[in-house]
């Protein structure tokens, strides 16, 4: 069964109209995974799939239990409500491990979402910036001036040279293929300093996906976590000394 | 022939009725290992399969006669004897080289247990604490809370949090893909510092997997193993100022 | 779509009659892919195909408007216009990342390649010389006696034992193949400290492939570059005290 | 053509009488392959095959002409001549440069030798001990234990515990596939420093073989190179303070 690379397992097959993905992984500051993951959480969104694949770590996660899963992307879904429109989120523990991992995989969710009719997708990510940010900008891009226009009205950021080093990962992939298969898509990135966890990035950038889909969000949780790892860091200004961050450890990856 | 990247070689074909796996390659302490091949001593088990791959290093051993043997893994059988029920043992001198090799490597033995009706697979490891432990405790992680509190009966320690990072290599991937394929499966982890062969967290693993499976074992080779260890290590202990171990280097590799 | 290993997607499918391939990729300071991209601005040539393969980074690349472009390798072409025959220039941001999708990507461009007809494919390159160069030799490989002769005559060096460790990605992979596929092939190699970005060597290299394609350029825009560099380097070296250049980092790479 | 990740292009298709292949790569001290690019020499023997690869470096070499050539092995043979069976020799520019690829490389090459109807395979290689050594010894392994005591009447050395580590690379796998495919096979190692390309070990593997396979050789080119060889490492003891090798530096890759 896992023989192939890829297996998508379904606990069900929902019929989707007009549906819009979210992407949220593993990447800078976990700013996309935070994100998407709360979203879900908001939304009570219902998991209907395991995505397992050989491109990901040899292993199993433990959960409190002692019980044992292998690890995995998860696909769910919030039906449209009147207000958003059908929605998929997209989560999991890790991206593919190579370069060819990570292209059959983003290929792989591509062909899923051309089945469900998806219409845009939105990637979510971190731009590591290397030092602490008080008021986190949204940067995008996107597969058209069209697009890039429409993300501008609602308050998204594109800035000449940034990212400069390009989006690396499903963030950046998704967004490639997306225009290749004729799809929308924009990738949205929280500014972090890309060193610790980033809820505040996340907040950010879920602000602004809120109001681009019609969903309302309770943000207490993200706030929460966000004043825990402020006062973590404050705690460790105090104790260490200012470190230079190094300029290489700060790439964006989606 | 060994064309394929995973080629078994039957020697014997077997028929076995509701047999049980157990799993024993290298890792930490290669506590798996030792304790898997000390069953198989025990039980005077018979090899009938040999696994070549690709995904092993690309290298003979020799014996002390000149004689060489591909790497490979092996395949042993001992009959149900009325105490304990249809055995089949999995030891081998090396886990797949990459992920990919990994994951391709245990679903062809998950394919192999299918086929022989397997009901309930053991792995075995070591769990690297990066202290000498004097009695070594045996965690476990298991398919299902069933399993888990069936276990728990027989000593095997559940303990929230451990191991934190996972089960990595075989004794992982059986497990995950046991869940998958509707199959019981349980990790067993000896205790081990991690920087020695150790026999002392082996014979733990295979005391309480004896219990489990109705087998009963001499373990004065064991031992007798255990005793030259320590006494290697308490000589090294007069010589050498004691070294913080890196935690990096005490993962759970299964 | 993308899900095959690459993957030409053409904008138009033109026809050729007896066409020449310029080829020129990233590598030893940018020379081989200045000079080719020099050539198709000069030429005006026209984009017929992009070439995406997951042998490349996993990326996207963001241009000023915030628009995103999948990485790839381009196709151009410049019709026959009486002095040069028709021209196919294949230019692109990356390299294959490891050895077997380097094959495969070479491999891809000569299956095209002879669909198409094409006789000589000239490959563009660097040659490190581990200092600053005045006056640029252009050296030569090729995959006849005959050609290395031709070669001669127009002003190309062929030095015994340079390049000593051979050419090594898709200059000396084109190269290879093409004697293999019974095509003539030459590389073109321009020195170059190996330090900086180079359009001297590559003024050099289009000096000579100009001359041998007949076609007329305008180097302006080279020599100008080429000015800014030098401008740059002297005033790091007012700055810097010479640094020895490590041997290993001056390698070919085509 | 070249897209299969292994092309063997025949120069022409030789019948043969149950030969003999013997194999002679790069590897520790480049023994084996002086071995048997000596034994075609004295032979006169005939190419008749090159073997390309994705495997191998993505690389051309250079000839002094400015001729490339893309790096490959290449096969060549001698027909029986009373003394002598009739023989196939593998020499070659590279080994694969992966796990996976050596592995499909020397199931290539024993594909082939089962379609030739080959009996017996003679892996060369050396053996690297660390330091320079005088008289080196010619150690073996060999698939079975007949094939051990007709190789000790011979002069051959097999001493338990070496090599220790294995033998790894195409003499190794060579080896162990023939032992599964039912072929004899030995591997003789010279015993070398390790530290430098050595024509000593080299010539007192052939001497051997050439007894074994009923040849005559002339060695007056191996000896006058082992002599230039000496003559260089002793200048180098003059000049420099004698450095403890690495031990790990010294594994046999044959």
């Amino acid at each position: 069964m896992v023989v192939e690379k890829i297996k998508a397992v379904f606990i069900e097959e929902p019929q989707f109209d007009a549906p819009v993905m979210v992407e949220g992984l593993p990447g800078v500051g976990n700013v996309g995974k935070l994100a998407a993951e709360h979203l879900l959480d908001q939304l009570e969104a219902t998991k209907f799939a395991d995505i397992y694949s050989s491109y990901f770590p040899p292993q199993v996660v433990v959960d409190d239990d002692g019980v044992i899963k292998l690890v995995n992307n998860e696909l769910y879904y919030s039906k449209a409500d009147g207000k958003h429109p059908d929605l998929i989120i997209l989560v999991g523990d890790y991206q593919g491990l190579t370069p060819e991992g990570q292209y059959e995989l983003s290929d792989h969710i591509m062909q899923l979402c051309r089945g469900w009719g998806v219409k845009t997708i939105y990637t979510l990510g971190g731009y590591g910036i290397g030092k602490m940010v008080e008021q986190p900008r949204v940067l995008g891009a996107a597969t058209s001036k069209e697009v890039v226009e429409a993300m501008k009205a609602k308050g998204v950021v594109f800035s000449k040279g940034e990212p400069g080093s390009g989006i690396v990962g499903a963030s950046g992939l998704l967004l490639g293929m997306s225009k290749i298969y004729g799809m929308d898509a924009v990738c949205l990135m929280g500014e972090t300093s890309g060193y610790f966890v980033d809820p505040k990035g996340a907040e950010a950038v879920l602000r602004i996906l809120a109001d681009i889909l019609g969903v309302t969000i309770d943000f207490t949780d993200l706030v929460s976590k966000a004043e825990q790892i402020d006062l973590i860091t404050s705690k460790l200004k105090e104790i260490e000394a200012p470190v230079e961050p190094k300029r290489e450890d700060l790439g964006y990856i989606g």
